[in-house]
Order: C-alpha cells, then structure tokens, then sequence
C-alpha cells in the first residue's frame, strides 16, 4: 500500500483519481508498487507492459534503441512526472517500443499495467488520461524529429556556441538566450528549448546570463 | 449538407456518431463540406485547424517540410481514411505541425474544425476517438523515425535490390517478398512494410512474385 504523501503525489499527476469510486480507486493504488532504481538502470525495456510510472524522485530518460545499439533520446521525466508509454497494454494502436532508464538514482511509484488497462476499458477519463499523455508525448518526439531530420536548430546552434567559444578564452560563452536568438535570427523559445536539450545531454550548462560548454567534442560532432 | 452515400462513408470511418443525439450529430454534419483537390494540390498547410478530413477517393500525403523545405513523407490515407492531425484545434498537448497534400486527385468531405472540437470538449467518445486516430499516427511516425534514424531497413533493402538489380538485365527482381525476407535474414513483415513504403514513394512497384525498381536514382541514395 501507499502512504498519504505518495497517494498526495498521484492525485496531482492524475486529476482523474479524485473522481473513481472508492472501489476502484483502491484496486488501482492496491496495484502500486514502490521502485528505486540506481542511476544507468533499466526500468523498462519494452517488452513487457511494466506500468505507468510516477517519478517521486529522480530522473527518467526515454528513448529508442536500435539493433545496432544505437540510442536516441526522446525525452526526459522529473519528479511528478508520469510515464504512459511504460504501459503500452493501456493504449490501443501503440504499436512501438521505447526504453526507460534512471538518469539519476530515482525513486518511482509503479501502478500495475493490467490494473490501469482495465480501468481505462471501463472509464473514459481513464482512458482520455492516457491518451493524452500519450498526444503529449507525440508532440516532443516530433520536436527531437524533427530537429534531427532538418538537422537545422541543433546543429545551427552548435556551430554559433563554437563560433563564440573560439573567441573566448575560457569555457563560457557570456550571453544570454535573448542574445543568442538574437544573433541567430530565430526564436528565443527555440534557442532555449534547445539548449535545454544540449544541457540534458549534459553537452552545456546553463548558467545565469551565459552558457558553459562541458562536452566540446560532441558540440563539434553535432556541428559537422 | 452531404448524401446518404457519405454519411454511411462518414459512420464507417468515425463509430461515435450513431450514439450522438440527433441535435450534436446534425450540428456535425451541417459544418461539413465537400472538398475536390487536384494531384499535387495543398489541403492542409499547418497554419490554421482545417478541420477533420475523410478521404472518399483518392489519396492524402501527409508530411513535414523543414524551413529549407526538404520533407518527409509521415504517411498516407486512402478511401475511407480519416484525417485528425489536420483538425489540431480538436486536441490538446498536439504542439506540432504537419502538411497534407492531394497525392491524386481527390475527393473529401471536410468535417469544421470548431464543430468538431466543441463536441470533443463536450462528449468523451469524440475526444477518444480524435485521441486514438491521433495515437495511431504516432504509431506510424514512430516507425518512419526508426527507420531513417537507424539507418536500417531503408538502406539495407535498397543495397539488396541494388544487389539484384545488377544481376539482371530488367528493371525487374523476381523474389517473393517472402524470398527477399529470408535471403536478407529478416521479416516477411518488415521488408513488406517497407516495400510498401518505397512503393509509396514511387521508387518501386510491387508486381506478383516480383518488384520492378522504377527510380533507381532514388534508390541508390537511399543506399549510399
């Protein structure tokens, strides 16, 4: 069973579990599960249906994995955050795999696959939670997609925080995202999303009014 | 207002509307209208919600196209197919743009963005069934993302067919999808979804017990 801080959390990450009965309320949280889970270690590796995870500490990364051992990330989940590709038995017509492992040593809340599944059979706001999770998801795969397919942003940004490295003597490139926008004739949000995603990728830093470069040399292989 | 022959067209391909009212179904059916595009036309340019499209002949393109306007085929839709990525203003969290072109000429019948929406604000079966074609998409992107990413199926089929190109002296390889498959050391359902795909593109026509190459330029691209 789950205590009243977890059971605090889930109401937040899941609106819909103030309006079940008090049957099925208890069937799904009977099903929960705590998890921790060291950093590096793989909590789904999509072949089963593990679960919609609840992240109470921590830091998930979601990502594909080809046959060739290749990896791309999709996107990242911090604490309060909720996993529904983890549970591909809840969702009809997902008919792909994605892999979750613990960025950080993280700390999870594991409700059953089969016990969400049925309850979203049975009760639309069930099933119109998952499934706009799901949407939600959709919409940041196509953004990293999108970015790899154009290689357009990521790697036009990479070649400018080459460019001002080269000036500089040190690691830090003193402008602000504003700036960086500015000088790049694009958007403030796309040079923020994207950094934000190179700082993910642990290949910057953000730092207030500058950027630190920690991984020079995949800055350079994103940029080639 | 639209014929008998479409609305049994229109109940085949969205189920809900024989449990709507008859005051939501009409509402519907009179923001409905007829559509006829020309090959090549563009129906959808992401810019605005056109609304929910249902193909009644012909067939819809639907894809990307970067600023420098290089694009990419996501998927297809044909008779009796319905278009939800078009009518964005009908699902929340969707935060991307996708393009829809006529690929023939094509007839549609165009339910209103702003009609269809208010019903799936309004009814959890609409929003499910807007959700669920909205999911099934993802599906089919997922799919296009694995294989231009990984660099996989794409390129090793294109170097087989290459391969048995240059054993013949015809445009034509005589294998069995099936054949392809074992001689390759994969699926029957991979290398048939793919040539499905290369078909798609125009860079093959699948014939009985054989594939006849059609743009063999494209095709050595894609395997290189």
């Amino acid at each position: 069973m789950i205590s009243q801080n977890e059971y605090q959390m889930l109401k937040n990450a899941m609106p819909f579990l103030a309006t079940l009965s008090q049957e099925d309320r208890n069937a799904l949280l009977q099903s929960a599960i705590h998890g921790h889970f060291d950093k590096g270690e793989t909590i789904h590796d999509g072949t089963r249906c593990t679960g919609v995870l609840l992240v109470k500490s921590g830091c998930l990364r979601v990502y594909l994995l080809s046959e060739e051992g290749r990896e791309v990330t999709l996107y990242r989940l911090f604490e309060g955050d909720i996993c529904i590709l983890s549970a591909s038995c809840a969702i009809h017509n997902l008919t792909f795999d994605v892999l979750v492992d613990a960025e950080e040593d993280t700390d999870l809340t594991v409700i059953g696959g089969c016990a969400f599944a049925e309850l979203a059979d049975r009760i639309p706001e069930v099933k119109i939670f998952a499934l706009e999770r799901a949407v939600s998801d959709f919409s940041d795969v196509m953004w990293v997609f999108e970015q790899i397919l154009f290689m357009s942003m990521d790697r036009r940004l990479a070649i400018f925080l080459l460019d001002e490295l080269s000036k500089s003597n040190t690691d830090t490139i003193k402008l602000t995202q504003e700036q960086i926008a500015k000088y790049m004739g694009s958007a403030r949000e796309v040079v923020s999303r994207m950094l934000k995603y190179f700082s993910g990728e642990g290949i910057v830093e953000n730092l207030r009014g500058g950027i630190r470069v920690k991984d020079k040399k995949r800055l350079r292989a994103i940029a080639m």
